[in-house]
């Protein structure tokens, strides 16, 4: 039985600091947990003359040197990013040492290879908090579920464009959003991984492996941001019965595997609909189990804290202990991608047209010829240009012939704007 | 490595019939998440005369001699109640057998000793299917929040309940709801263990060793049921922005940890207001983490199922390696149970009154003798009997307080009855 397991902390930002201090503070909860004395031993910050309030043995300018050091027996690596990150998490597990860390982008483009590292050098390679902050996630998927082939999956995992859409919700434009989430502290100064989706779809990479076995990386995902949308189409689809989200999709049809994260709008009824400002959640459906969702914060220095220190703990038990890391679980038959001209959803359209007779049969005609049912129509009384606006919510179609569609109604003499199109989901 | 683990299955019910249906049917999707062949290698029914579709090997009807069986590597036990069922996993335990059950009622009252025996024999116990069905509960509770001290916890994990109260939301009476969810599958032909919240006190019992390390048996619960409930509060708490749900509530205060199960009226918009039908929910808020919550399927053959077989497939992997089993983790000191007197909540009155001058100001005198204060009120025009309606929501008070208080209302002179007292939760 190992009296302590010392820690290497990596990157002392938000996260990295409310680790330290919880190990610090807390050091009985999580020792008694651990049953091991846990030490932070060492710590790399960028700026070692910026002053802090943390009382580590060993600061020092040098990650690598923390990520290889003899006395250093688990490596927290909170750096983010993809490098330096990916190269101070394999230098550690080359060295055979357990490495837990936040960091989706890494996990998301290199996952596979460094987790066939760790296995390779009999190590574990930990990442609870890169997934929905706070919530049980990585854990629950892969053990909770392990009876369970899993159907569909939604979620919410991105929480400064959550934030920002539940803002619109009530009217307000996304810039000014935008703007607020940054004041709140939800969005930092530059927000383009997250308003581009890049976060959200780094993932959705990590969920698809676990949930679906299927290993891609964010490059083989669809994936859009919340960039141009309105709060008219937030108003409409509210009338319509829906909420926006981004949301990051994956779903199992018997062509293949859906991957793709956009806005999405959902029925006011589903528990993703109630799931407002910076929160996350993930709804899972499995063949045995059925709905499952877990929310909570997706975000923040403590929350995150929590989900590190939960791989932290579990690393440590099994290193007091000595007992070996179990070989990885193998995967099903790796599913097919489906390439997304081949999804099939439904749609909503908002149109500017001319106020005219003959322009709804000429819509109407575009969505025939493409066999698009259409389910609702809104159409207002025009405003001062003559021109009328047009919503429309179609069936299920395959997103080749909604696209396709979109160009052809862009293309009416009678169109003077298709003004947005945005994917309805209609999940159990 | 084991090339098979030899499952022994107690008792063919629902449960049972789906747990050994996937054990055949999913055999490889299993074997592969376990690392080894899954066998079902014997089964005890209670009645062999009665035909089932199952090819089990061994079928008996003497669940003591499966539980005992040498051909047998792990027991999975779904016979129910009390007893047999303990002594059936005491046996299993002392010949060192790891045990899968979905027991509430024996955990509850028997879950430390059996812990402990498992332990002594160095075999695991685990019973991720005792509550919530088949949403992931015990092992993120246990590993995925170790690192936070757990502030709150407020459940909804008694689907019959759930469902009675969702359809009285709708104007529905009690026993016209309860026939419903008899008809549709959701309670039993005697009802009595869901409906006076026994069901719920014994997993809020297993939810609070889990969450607080409070080691207690559902005899020392404050426990009450739905028996009583009008569709006439829930309609007025709706129109005070709340809705009705039967919650099993723990909270550490600094007094000492709180633990009741009782109808609780719920805002509008937290997540478990929102938690219908036979949804099961448990909301937790972590001093890390935050506020979490799980939701999903809290009954059923298929939804337990997915959840006994994350256990059957954790510890077949486990017996496959040959990994030793850990110690079990140790608690911080144990918690003081709150005395329910002790407890604070806010309240909420329906009184039937006489329509005549000075009513209110003896009610208002009574509360604030008692250091009550008021909230809300919501007072009717009299009906044909001349009695008038008033319905109060105090502000939060001791139970002892607000039960004199109760007292004190009903012996007014102009009290005709005490119609409705529920006690109001406001989580975070």
């Amino acid at each position: 039985m190992k009296q302590q397991v010392r820690i290497g902390l990596l990157g002392i930002g938000t996260v990295g600091q409310a680790v330290a201090r919880a190990l610090i503070e807390r050091h009985d909860v999580l020792s008694r947990a651990a049953g091991t004395s846990l030490v932070l031993q060492r710590a790399a910050v960028r700026d070692l003359a910026r002053p802090r309030s943390l009382a580590v043995e060993r600061l020092t300018a040098d990650p690598a040197a923390v990520a290889s050091a003899d006395d250093v027996d688990l490596v927290i690596e909170l750096v983010g990013g993809e490098e330096p990150a990916r190269t101070l998490i394999a230098s550690a597990l080359e060295r055979a040492r357990p490495v837990v860390t936040a960091n989706k982008r890494v996990l998301a483009w290199h996952g596979p290879q460094l987790a066939e590292l760790a296995a390779r050098k009999g190590v574990e390679l930990r990442y609870e908090a890169a997934v929905g902050g706070g919530i049980p996630l990585i854990a629950p998927l892969t053990d909770d579920l392990a009876a369970n082939r899993v159907l569909e999956l939604r979620a919410i995992i991105n929480g400064t464009c959550n934030y920002v859409l539940t803002r619109m919700a009530s009217g307000e434009r996304l810039e000014d959003a935008l703007a607020k989430a940054q004041q709140a502290g939800y969005a930092e100064a530059d927000p383009r991984d997250d308003v581009e989706a890049v976060d959200a779809g780094d993932k959705l990479c990590i969920l698809l492996r676990l949930a679906f076995g299927a290993s891609c990386t964010p490059a083989q995902l669809h994936r859009q941001g919340i960039r141009g949308l309105d709060p008219r189409d937030l108003a409409y689809g509210r009338e319509l019965g829906y909420v926006l989200k981004l949301l990051a999709v994956a779903r199992r049809t018997e062509a293949g595997v859906e991957a793709r994260v956009h806005p999405a709008f959902v029925p006011l009824e589903h528990p993703l609909a109630r799931v407002d400002g910076a929160y996350n959640a993930v709804h899972v459906v499995g063949d045995l189990c059925g709905p499952v969702m877990f929310s909570g914060l997706g975000a923040g220095g403590d929350a995150t804290a929590s989900a590190v220190l939960a791989d932290v703990v579990h690393v440590a038990r099994r290193l007091a202990l000595g007992d070996p890391v179990p070989p990885p679980r193998e995967n099903g038959p790796e599913p097919r991608l489906l390439p997304m001209s081949e999804v099939r959803t439904r749609c909503y359209f908002r149109l500017s047209v001319d106020d005219e007779p003959g322009v709804f049969a000429q819509i109407t005609r575009v969505l025939a010829e493409h066999r698009i049912g259409l389910a609702s129509v809104i159409q207002r009384e025009p405003g001062k240009h003559g021109a009328a606006e047009v919503v429309l919510l179609t069936y299920e179609a395959p997103e080749a012939a909604l696209a396709t569609a979109e160009e052809q109604l862009a293309r009416l003499s009678s169109t003077r704007a298709v003004l947005a199109r945005i994917r309805v989901e209609a999940p159990q």
